[in-house]
Formats: C-alpha cells, structure tokens, sequence
C-alpha cells in the first residue's frame, strides 16, 4: 500500500489551504490506480503537519510514502526543511521506504505549460 | 512593445531567486515573438521589486505590461499584495495598459504535469 502526500506550505488563508486539500482529493482520483491514499501535508500554519502526515500514514499500515513538494523553487523550505523532516521521519520509521520526489518547479514540461499560456491572449 | 514581468515571492537563498532569473531568460527565448522583453520581479526578499520593474519597464517605453505570478496557491500574496502592487502601479502611470494573469496554481494542464510525473517511476 503506497500512500501520496503533497507536501505545501500552508497559509493564514483559509481558501488557499482548500486549494491544496482539493488537489490533493483531484490527485487521488487521478491516482488511485497508483496510490491506496492521497493526503495533504503542510509546513507551517495549517493541518496535519508533515510529521503528522507521515506518522498517520504508517500507523495505518503503509510501507511506502511518497512525498511530493508542491514548491516553486529551491528556497530553504525545498533544500532544507523538508529534507530535514524526512530525515527525522526515517529514524522514526526505519522500515518504511520514504521517497522524496523532486519539487514541483523542477518537472519537465512546467516551462511549456506557461508560455502556452502566456502565449494565448 | 509588451513586456512580461515574471513575479515571484524572492527568497534569502541567492540559488532560488537565480532559478528564477533563469526562468524568465527561458521565457524571454520561447516568447520572444509575443514579448519584446520579459524580466523578472520580486514580492520581497531580491531585486528588483514588483514596482522597481514595473516603473523601469514603463520608463523604457514600453505601452503594455503583463504580469505572470508565479506562485502556487491563492494565498495573501496572491490576492491581497500582488493585486494592490498593481492598482498603485496604476495610478503612477495612468496610460500604461498592466494586465495581471491569472497565478500559476491556476493554470489548466497544471494537474495533469503533476499526475504525469508521479506516476513514472
């Protein structure tokens, strides 16, 4: 059973922590075929934390979670406190595989997707 | 002459504001039939600020400026300082058409780059 989090930053705003929550709900439709569950993990100011995220998870059983950053850039949440989060979470659960995946401004295609919309008028 | 300015949040680490100084070079060569210049601007953090190149543009001559956010989710920043960044811009330059896109957690195709991506293995 391989479980899905995407990991956000989280915001004072109400609406924009449900952007993230229904992402998350479009991508376990998207992925079921792929993913038992898909769940929403944020950094700081809404819930469940990472940690939190994570922990629920392998009580409820599952081997491996991946973690995908919904970031833009490489700033310190991206190359140092996620990092540092998995790190802790893979002492804490040492035989769970936990896979980082690279952050969403890193995909390929991100670049075509924007100027095809700035493209269009 | 339009000019696209790429706005994003700005960050302590020189390595993330330079991922997206290389973006906006990126957009400059895949758009350069749409925009005679596109160039970066920050929320906070780097330079220059949103109103630094809005005004520079302007300054430049150009009669049309587009401005691109790219940020993920429709937070504070989103919704209350990119658009009251914008209203004051135009109010310094009545004559100016600023044109604000729709932020980049918006854009259709955006779901399914990410569905691609976690899907391959």
């Amino acid at each position: 059973m391989r479980v899905l989090l995407l990991l956000a930053h989280g915001s004072r705003r109400h609406g924009s922590n449900e952007e993230i929550r229904h992402l998350s709900q479009r991508l376990a439709e998207c992925l079921r075929d792929c993913y038992a569950h898909v769940a929403p993990a944020f950094l700081e100011l809404a819930e469940p934390s990472i940690p939190a995220a994570i922990d629920e998870a392998v009580n409820a059983g599952t081997a491996e979670v991946v973690l995908f950053p919904y970031f833009l850039s490489a700033g310190r949440h991206v190359c140092e406190d996620i990092p540092r989060l998995v790190g802790e979470a893979r002492q804490r659960h040492p035989h769970v595989r936990l896979e980082l995946r690279p952050y969403l401004g890193e995909l390929p295609g991100l670049i075509e997707l924007i100027v095809a919309s700035l493209r269009e008028r």
